[in-house]
């Protein structure tokens, strides 16, 4: 069966989407640890990152890089977190998280809830930064 | 003033190293969340890891990939986490961490205290696998 993520990028699920390349997709983590959280994933559905082929991993950190580059334009911040962990989506993605101490980016701790409309902003928002 | 990685890799100041290249280099946390918590940083001293060029980017990953294989390898896990916050060393620098929880993979909380043999023992058996 298609990963949730898989049904994301052909759009049988809904998403707040920040970009998409021919192998890449970009869009807002629903439950954000802060605002600008993004999950950066390949096309290709693999479960663990490490499986992907050299010249693809390669690829999809260059593909994030631009997005973490935008993620920090949108949302001033020491540096964008980049965080690959992996044991709840069986769909090989990367958190970025704008972030100014380490302890932005605690995945144990409680989410942010964020209006569609803010969830819309942001999206858009780090979109036009790329 | 040179980075305290920098000096690491110029052999100024000891580790526990499990690999190197041309342009990157592998060693044992010295306060590990867990045995066979690895850094892996460029040797180009850069502090921001979306600062390196795209190139460098993807090659560093790349590095990271085999490093992370011969650590699961090593300590079998369901995955090998890699974590880039950078808030506390200003040289890029990938973590590499065995687990199977997410909360094997927490940075707030006590760290693992080894004796030399113990991490001489790690490096040489991720370094074998590798």
């Amino acid at each position: 069966m298609a990963s949730i993520f898989t049904r994301i990028i052909k759009g049988e699920i809904p998403c707040y989407k920040v970009a998409e390349d021919e192998k890449h997709f970009a869009f807002l983590d629903i439950n954000p640890v802060q605002r600008g959280h993004v999950l950066v994933i390949p096309k290709k559905e693999v479960d663990y990152i490490f499986d992907l082929e050299p010249v693809e991993l390669g690829e999809l950190h260059q593909f994030a890089q631009k997005i973490a580059k935008a993620i920090g334009k949108t949302f001033p911040c020491k540096k964008v977190a980049s965080v690959v962990l992996g044991l709840e989506v069986p769909h090989a993605h990367i958190h970025l998280i704008p972030m100014n101490s380490e302890s932005d980016v605690r995945f144990g701790g409680d989410k942010l809830k964020l209006e569609t409309a803010e969830f819309e902003q942001i999206a858009a928002k780090i979109a036009s930064n790329i």
